[in-house]
């Protein structure tokens, strides 16, 4: 049975998963989707890109989405997605510590400060906070 | 490293994977998504819906796209997407055989012709179809 999750429910997935699916509307008018890690972090969601088409487009229209799932088999699943504006978080000190706790996730990563503030900022990566306006979803069970 | 993949390439990711993420634009301009079943086939790409938000904003504007991935590790993974238009198979015979190609898939339904007329038609199940007008993708190696 498909039901609609209350906004509790869907937040709560929201916040135990780390990969999703980041939506917003390319200048074409076209929806475009890419996945990506996340953080879920005071209420908002983090996102880290290289410069690109993304980013392009969120610089102009700032509409955007994070979607993830849930899933445990094909017939026992729940799916949330936040809805919100975009916002560059341009403080180097925040920026920082949002990149040092992505780092933190990848073994392969060594979360030193210093590697993470001259690698990073050298590849001009770029870190957004998702605002969010309003959760919901859905779930089979 | 992270590369574009070009058509073909991205064109493979597509066919060869079966459940990807659709996007579509909201009529408050919001991008929205939603996990699907697809069936690529005979150049487009296949869902079935039951009514419900994607469907209304979809019949107002049809644009849509389609991304899937295919992920060996967290360093080794393709992504794909598809841009289209939407379009409604409105054909009972050509709804009944996208429908057939799906129950096949799962083993917990019988692929019984009889029943999926009966059952489906019932549920107000919807199938359209994503009309491919570029597909891109990218890959990390």
């Amino acid at each position: 049975m498909i039901k609609n999750l209350d906004e509790k429910a869907a937040r709560k997935v929201l916040k135990e998963q780390r990969i999703g699916h980041l939506g917003c509307v390319l200048e074409s008018g076209e929806p475009y989707i890419v996945p990506v890690n996340y953080l879920f972090k005071d209420d908002g969601i983090y996102v880290h890109s290289l410069p690109g088409q993304k980013l392009d487009a969120l610089r102009v229209n700032g509409k955007i989405c994070l979607q993830t799932e849930k899933i445990e088999k094909s017939c026992q699943w729940q799916s949330a997605i936040a809805f919100g504006e975009f916002q560059e978080v341009k403080r180097m000190n925040k920026k920082i510590e949002i990149l040092k706790e992505f780092s933190a996730r990848f073994e392969r990563l060594t979360p030193v400060e210093a590697m993470i503030e001259e690698q990073w900022n050298l590849g001009g990566l770029v870190v957004f906070r998702l605002n969010i306006k309003r959760i919901s979803g859905m779930a089979e069970s």
